[in-house]
């Protein structure tokens, strides 16, 4: 299916029909969120996967009660990773074993570190937050391209997802996204004119 | 391009070659924008769109004189639309001009509001940035499925883009979107491995 197609197609499935999605199109499906773009390609997020169903049913009480929550096949919890200089000490690593020479490394940690030491632990968190959603609309689009359906969500409570799935404390949840095949019909999509979007 | 290739083959191209993208070409990657997923649906976001080469040079010492700014076709300014109320009642009309019943209309944009009260300046502003980065995601996926090249730029400086540009206070510059055809090679697409983003 073209990009074009997809964008269009894709809806914010609200039912899905229980169904598991098998595991080779799952892992296409990570494959595709692992490419995510982000800001000096810093990836500051990890993904909490979900199947279980009982785990499923303890997050629903926190998640508004949606029935995505436990009709899906896959649960994904998008955390922004807040440990940033982690972030970019690992990034170094992947840099070291991708060949590139030392200074070249040094020199892009040290800029990236130093375009980090203004902000605060709000603006951190932010700025890792943004980062996620390149990755959720990778999810997304992803899913859809693969022949099955999806629903990103920011109705829940991060606190208690964070009690409940025992995170540390430098992975906030920061959006969900379900997966799975739909059993609702898309409503028509609503968008604001071209006219009024770009300027 | 299948999905999966788009996102492989996407890069932040550095420099682009300063031809024009054809008309028919942006209005295709317009529509892919337009149709970007968001919270509610409610797209806080609009997009200034520059092509004035004259425009561009302003702007290029206040976008830390990078290369792709005056070499690219089309430079997209995505700001994050503070006005959530001014949203939520665009959105309730076009609800209406979709056919839907008044009460629904009425419920759904209630609720909405309601999301919204208990959030503070801050919280909006960031609430409707980060719905401005699933819009850069199919920019930039859209951008490489119709044959050209992107690059998203966090590096400018937003209070100065709001001058020259004369934006209104509601219109928050967030994040450049430069479009065109690539002058450079794409450097090895680096990521952390499946097993430590996800787990």
């Amino acid at each position: 299916m073209e990009f074009k197609d997809i964008v269009k197609k894709r809806y914010a499935t609200k039912k899905f029909d229980g169904r598991k999605i098998p595991q080779e199109k799952v892992d296409e499906l990570l494959e595709i969120i692992r490419m995510s773009a982000s800001s000096f390609g810093l990836q500051p997020w990890k993904i909490k996967i979900i199947e279980d169903l009982e785990l499923k049913e303890k997050l629903l009480p926190v998640s508004w009660n949606q029935p995505q929550i436990t009709t899906c096949s896959h649960l994904l919890v998008f955390c922004a990773n807040t440990d940033i200089e982690g972030n970019i000490a690992k990034y170094g690593k992947i840099m070291n074993e991708s060949g590139l020479a030392d200074e070249k490394i040094k020199n892009s940690t040290s800029y990236m570190l130093k375009s980090m030491e203004n902000k605060d632990d709000m603006q951190r968190l932010h700025w890792a937050q943004r980062q996620v959603y390149l990755a959720v609309a990778n999810a997304i689009n992803g899913a859809k391209s693969l022949g099955f359906d999806s629903c990103p969500m920011e109705g829940f409570q991060p606190e208690e997802y964070s009690k409940i799935l025992e995170l540390p404390i430098n992975l906030v949840p920061t959006t969900l996204v379900t997966i799975g095949y739909a059993a609702d019909e898309p409503n028509k999509k609503l968008r604001f004119s071209k006219e009024d979007m770009f300027f």
